[in-house]
């Protein structure tokens, strides 16, 4: 039996390789040899999940890889484009970043109430300045996007005390956590109630720009928003206007529409917006869980059995079951 | 029936004080004039709780009040000399400030782990730096202080995945929470495989000191300690020591030896440690809370009922019933 080929979309070492040994065949690709690799490989492992290449290789000439995994939630540097091959299947890295992530949102919905970030302005000058905080029991959230990024966010704000609104595609009811899912169509309405808004949804040419001046427009002056999505989920200007002209409270956003942040870009310096490096999900030794992910698929895979966290590349998400 | 004298230690106005209305005569006292006013007061407030004014006029001459309440957890402003009168009955805030400080640890241990400060300080410099951070969930702390502070801030942890240990003056087993809580002498042995140490002890003669070069040589380099009991509870010298040779990986300060911290403090500018000012109980609407809370115990002390939240002089805190 011939070893299959394994195009990895990186040129650095994948971690946890040794378990591949004697059973897949390895090539290595960086963004421009991609185009040339593709015909050849059985499975890609776009490792650089960051990277547009696979978008602008694709379909390109010649047969493409029956399977391709991104070791990221988001699916959106692969869809619509790889939706043109039907043969070709799509999984992602579900379920390995709720926790981080969830924590993450917690923390900083912790840190915006308490306002860690005055303490520590305060602490450069040497200042002690007493000041009231919010308490985050007894406040509203409204999550939108609900995957499992999505519910480990809420169930761990509710943990805190959070009375959390899920917002998803379409409505649903008798959730065992949740009770009810809203849809997105609800959304509007529950904006206004808020303390707290966390985009975590898929970014489809749905949720592309949802949050727009209309969105701020509807908040609270005290609400915060925060973004874990994708940076195309919002209109950045309209933010910037909101936080400026003080509509809200304040935001964190950890991903934007250009990513690296340009140094000279005007967000680093917007009053209230607290700024982090597309780094939510990211704690020590994702690496490695996400190569344990691709390569407990591969195991399934090699053995004929049905691949784990298909992406419906219709939904541009991995289907709730 | 002449009304009773309420003396309150502080020169602003209460909030809620219309609930007194024909029922008290209140007289304001700073620090100076404290001493003069005791022996007409029947009920003391003191409302300006961070001063030791109580301490330094105590007992004077004359008769004291049979009644003090401060609007605070710890009574180490108010003991041991408030023992030698028998007579009089010393209460407090408990309860009020259990869920602020929970949630001021919890977000600081979140903060702490994914290295907001760090986020925030690039920020400044527009810089876009990638780091992996740490998870919470799956960490063990040590909480010191079994009160209801204590215990708050435990279940919080807890409920972020953290397996925690608390600590009190002495062992017991059946907590339907925490199932054994540890007594003091097991601290020694929790150090060395906590990730987190959160101190929240009430200060008496047994706890003054009691982090100090010996318990930080304990501890994990990982670990990070937080304070939100009081100053005295640490040797600073002995922490500055530990954090500038990275003998553990940080600290939280919110209580200092010397309350305001100095200007001129070297602790503002020690690596690894996060300094705010006295406020993690300190949420909106606080003053509201502590006053009314002192007002439903005047309810009860003018109809003759036992008062609540009753401070044994000898433990220095409300022992738990």
């Amino acid at each position: 039996m011939t070893e299959p080929t394994l195009l990895v979309l990186d040129t650095d070492p994948l971690p946890r390789l040794d378990r591949l040994s004697g059973r897949a065949r390895v090539v290595h690709a960086d963004e421009k040899s991609l185009v040339e690799h593709l015909p050849q490989a059985d499975v890609l492992l776009v490792w650089d999940f960051l990277s547009d290449a696979v978008k602008q290789a694709w379909p390109g000439g010649g047969p493409r890889p029956r399977w391709v995994h991104t070791p990221s939630a988001g699916v959106d540097r692969l869809l619509p484009e790889l939706a043109a091959s039907p043969e070709t299947v799509i999984t992602n890295a579900r379920g390995v970043f709720d926790q981080p992530i969830a924590e993450y949102v917690a923390g900083l919905t912790l840190a915006l109430a308490k306002d860690f970030r005055g303490s520590w302005e305060l602490q450069r000058e040497h200042r002690w300045q007493h000041r009231e905080t919010k308490r985050v029991g007894g406040t509203r959230g409204v999550v939108v996007g609900s995957g499992p990024i999505g519910r480990a966010i809420g169930r761990t704000l509710m943990a805190l005390g959070v009375t959390v609104d899920l917002v998803g595609r379409t409505e649903r009811t008798g959730d065992p956590e949740f009770g009810r899912v809203h849809g997105n169509d609800a959304l509007g309405g529950l904006l206004g109630d808020a303390d707290w808004i966390v985009c975590v949804a898929p970014l489809t040419e749905e949720s592309r720009g949802m949050f727009d001046a209309a969105a701020f427009a509807r908040m609270k002056p005290g609400a915060h928003f925060i973004n874990v999505g994708r940076g195309q989920h919002v209109v950045e200007g309209d933010l910037v206007e909101a936080l400026t002209s003080r509509r809200i409270a304040g935001a964190a956003l950890d991903v934007f529409a250009e990513e690296p942040l340009p140094a000279d870009s005007p967000l680093w310096e917007v009053p209230g917006l607290v700024i982090s490096p597309h780094m939510s999900g990211d704690t020590i030794g994702w690496r490695d869980d996400l190569a344990e992910q691709f390569l407990d698929n591969f195991d399934r895979w090699e053995a004929g059995e049905p691949l784990l966290n298909v992406v419906d590349k219709g939904l541009g998400y991995v289907p709730s079951t």
